[in-house]
């Protein structure tokens, strides 16, 4: 096809989500100017705090225009490049937005090194663990909740993007660990394939009691992905001195009218000492070379196995997200491209 | 009087406190055995904290009953000793609880410093700017918060016990110092006699602008002595990296039905990188010494001037403390109870 297919924001959404809000588009070619690079889209990752971003100003991700091309990161490959860094056939990381061709200045895009492509250059791998849900875990649960060996580890929306990576670092770690997610087959899934300790089901009638049953003697450390009901729970467990990782609010991105925080904030803070913090991946951008090196050596050796969810076709690109927004993704979730 | 005048707690209090919550008794002269030492109270402190403590197991202060003392933090003077380290004479502060004579054995007992007595032994000290509010006042806003020169600083309650040691301390720190406070009285002692660059009534119609309009430019750091909408306020301007140092809940201790936490909790938090930590004192015993002789040094130099706010006579213990949570106090309250 010679032109550029897109998919751009219909509307707003005022409730959930739906397919309704984006629609395809044909676009052209873009030009490719002076010093800048055309990259040909492989594949786009999806995750819930992409939400956020059509929220408009709530969002760290900046204010969502009707017409414009949905945003997003993709691995891409290079097609023409006016800057002399790049050459087409080059692998990169870039802001694609939900299109086959995106053009980009160079100091945008980060080359995908020949360590990292592996045999058969698996786009999944650097839209996930070894990409910024990769880095989300790793800086989010070690330099933020600084788990120690021996200590109760707890992660909501645990088989999510981020969640089943926290869960296998935190094992990495020394930690017990058990995971929220939201239907019984996520939560075998990790007890029996990834090994958590233990896995609640947020939607079970009697979350509340297995919930206190599986984390008794308390949490050390909660890694938030989802905020509402899930942290009012884990708030009431925190052992004194815990830590609340704060990293997205999935229970609040998909509506307009966010709740009220928790009841016992700040008092609960205060009887246990517990610390609080939020956190964005990009603060730790001069540390991810380190980060990766140590993923990537977890995933050679099998202690972390990262799982990926794959649609088929940039028209998929919107039921993906709403169905993700539903649950219905198990790890990384990216719809290939090409 | 040869007895023991103590003021019990006559009910729980089912919603705000009254004064008939509590009554007067003429207890028994309590026995002094072996290794005990029997303490003449001086003066006690009345904070907003011990109404927490009436709040049962809500507090880190325990569960209350009816029929018991009302617990509490005095200075005391040893009138009989059966513990070789007290003399009579000696000036100690000790949980009196609000009572004439209390006995404790010796290691309860904090031992007050000729150092520290100053000329006429004021108690006023000891319960307030060298007790527990300067302590935490310095290690709630030093460790907790880390101001740095020239970052604002935001405190609540500001005229309050905690509160006015807070601002004075962070402005010593070279930071701009805003107060949130319950009067134009108050604020205005916060700006022309504690140095505070500015301060906001919550009580004013127009807080959320005036309160905007003071902390323009945003919060470095949020030291909140009453959550509710005054930390739901400061919440919105955090700067990105804030820090918001939980100390206590005033807004919520008068009551028996706690309000859902701040909206916005967790996403600000993500979204600015925010870090929000509760403390008690107690957890910094080991450095009392290092604070009493920076806050002495302070109060010296005139750099902190410590308020103190003086009632007469045990009886007037209950209507003390009612005024107090409806915002009577300017610093430290004590009762005077020789």
């Amino acid at each position: 096809m010679p032109g550029n297919r897109q998919v751009v924001i219909a509307a707003l959404p005022a409730g959930p989500l739906a397919v309704s809000d984006f629609e395809l588009r044909d676009g052209d070619v873009p030009p490719c100017g002076e010093g800048e690079v055309r990259c040909r889209t492989l594949a786009i990752t999806i995750g819930a705090g992409q939400r956020a971003g059509l929220q408009g100003s709530a969002s760290y991700a900046g204010a969502p225009v009707v017409g414009a091309v949905m945003g997003g990161t993709g691995v891409a490959r290079v097609e023409v490049s006016n800057d002399p860094a790049f050459a087409p056939g080059d692998l990169v990381v870039a802001s694609t937005g939900w299109q086959e061709l995106s053009v980009h200045r160079g100091h945008a895009l980060q080359f995908i090194e020949a360590d990292d492509r592996g045999e058969d250059v698996d786009p999944a791998m650097h839209l996930g663990a070894l990409g910024t849900n990769g880095l989300t875990a790793y800086f989010g649960l070690l330099d933020v909740g600084r788990p120690v060996a021996g200590e109760t580890v707890v992660v909501s929306a645990a088989s999510g993007s981020v969640g089943h990576l926290v869960g296998q670092i935190a094992k990495a770690a020394g930690c017990r660990v058990v995971g929220v997610a939201g239907s019984p087959d996520k939560c075998a899934l990790l007890v029996e394939r990834l090994g958590f300790d233990a896995a609640v089901d947020h939607r079970d009638a009697a979350f509340r009691d297995r919930f206190k049953e599986a984390v008794r003697g308390g949490i050390d450390v909660y890694f938030d992905n989802t905020g509402g009901e899930i942290l009012g729970a884990a708030l009431r467990r925190m052992k004194p001195h815990g830590r609340i990782v704060c990293c997205g609010v999935v229970s609040q991105y998909d509506t307009t009218a966010p709740q009220p925080g928790p009841t016992g904030i700040p008092g609960l803070l205060v009887n246990n000492r517990v610390r609080m913090e939020g956190f964005l991946v990009f603060d730790y951008a001069d540390r991810y070379a380190e980060a990766r090196a140590r993923l990537r050596s977890w995933i050679a050796d099998g202690t972390l196995v990262p799982l990926v969810d794959e649609w088929h076709g940039l028209a998929q690109a919107p039921a993906a997200f709403v169905d993700l927004l539903a649950g219905g993704n198990i790890g990384t979730r990216i719809v290939r491209v090409g």
